[in-house]
């Protein structure tokens, strides 16, 4: 892994999903963590514990390597205000940004699983957001494409022969309906596991130095238009 | 798993190695977690990060159901820190007390991985705390018992046909010697994985009700006498 080499001070910011979180790499290590799943508003909660982590570990954004954050999929206000809190500081400090894909940073708590992790988001309309990825070589290798889709249809693509274990916050609605259809082939990941955790944002971005950008080159990750395109649209179809 | 039945509200605390870590699961999901390796003293950490943690859930000690403390093994000065903080919050709620093992904590980062989680904590003097747990189940199951012995004695007694993950505080210290010895064999776990999570601490106390004892009768788990005794011991044979 890139950050075993070069250790990159690395601080990720994720607003991309219920859990707001923040999170300091370190030389090699993580030195602080939080994950605030509280249903209170991220663009509020975010900065004070970017603040808060910063000056825990005395460190001052000038001492920061890249700022990255979670970029999607997932919620559309929640990529926006992380990307757009990574930009601002990242700007500021004159530091480049790394955006982290939520799906393959979700991944990264079955590291070392001896087969796929199945991350599934909630992506309401009926649908998941969901991928996979092979875990058995430790950091995740892509198995299966990104996509907005039921349940049902992302089931029909996983392969039959690999053991399973599923993550993300589509856990609790569809954990049931995975048990169902899938039996003891998949794991469904207990709760310590199943969020996305800014630490490991933090070392998908330290292990890619080749993806860090100029501040405003930072894109969120939309596997679907927001609902305002959606409706502008349908809309204008209509007319 | 029992936390998916009764759901209680846990309040873990873990201040048992470098990690100062404290954790909120309310129904089912961890709502709160932070996790500080500032090397800052744990004694003035712990408490302001316990008071921040339940306002910003919402929470008085009173609406917790148990406050759990990772007990042990790790270091003697920090154990005693957790299990007293415990202690003293459950004992001014008039609730109920939950050790938890450390090295069964960390394990838990290694949810389903087809083969052994092996957690190595640097014991100092050359030793490690170590134990070896089956995860390909989910939840760990002890497949060895806990030692605090030198690396070497440690890797010896592991079994040749099996995967296995190495995970805390002595990877940073012993890794190197861990992949020489094993080779391909042996994952080190990633730093976001490496390290004892309060959330995992919460979960292991919510999946076992009947290990919950009256505040009093909460106790650090030691593998070995603390310093102080072994010198006293030593002073006493030579007179």
């Amino acid at each position: 892994m890139a950050n075993e080499v070069m250790r990159p001070t690395v601080l990720a910011i994720d607003t991309s999903g219920p859990v707001a979180g923040c999170a300091v790499l370190k030389d090699g290590k993580i030195v602080h963590l939080v994950a605030m799943n509280h249903g209170l508003t991220h663009s509020e909660t975010i900065m004070p514990a970017v603040d808060e982590a910063l000056s825990a570990v005395g460190l001052r954004c000038a001492d920061v390597d890249v700022f990255a954050a979670v970029a999607g999929p997932g919620s559309f206000t929640g990529v926006r205000i992380g990307v757009c809190a990574a930009k601002g500081l990242a700007h500021g400090a004159g530091k480049p940004c790394a955006a982290v894909h939520a799906l393959e940073a979700l991944a990264m708590n079955a590291y070392g699983f001896d087969g796929l992790c199945c991350p599934i988001l909630d992506a309401r309309r009926g649908q998941v957001y969901c991928a996979a990825f092979d875990m058995s070589r430790g950091m995740p290798e892509r198995a299966l494409e990104d996509a907005a889709q039921p349940l049902e249809a992302f089931l029909a693509r996983l392969p039959e022969d690999r053991r399973l274990i599923f993550v993300g916050d589509g856990v609790p609605v569809h954990g049931e309906a995975v048990r169902r259809a899938l039996g003891d082939r998949a794991l469904i990941a207990p709760p310590s596991l199943r969020d996305l955790r800014a630490d490991a944002a933090c070392l998908l971005a330290a292990a890619r130095p080749e993806s860090w950008v100029e501040a405003r080159l930072l894109r969120p990750i939309y596997l679907r238009a927001p609902q305002a395109e959606r409706q502008r649209k349908a809309a204008l179809a209509e007319k």
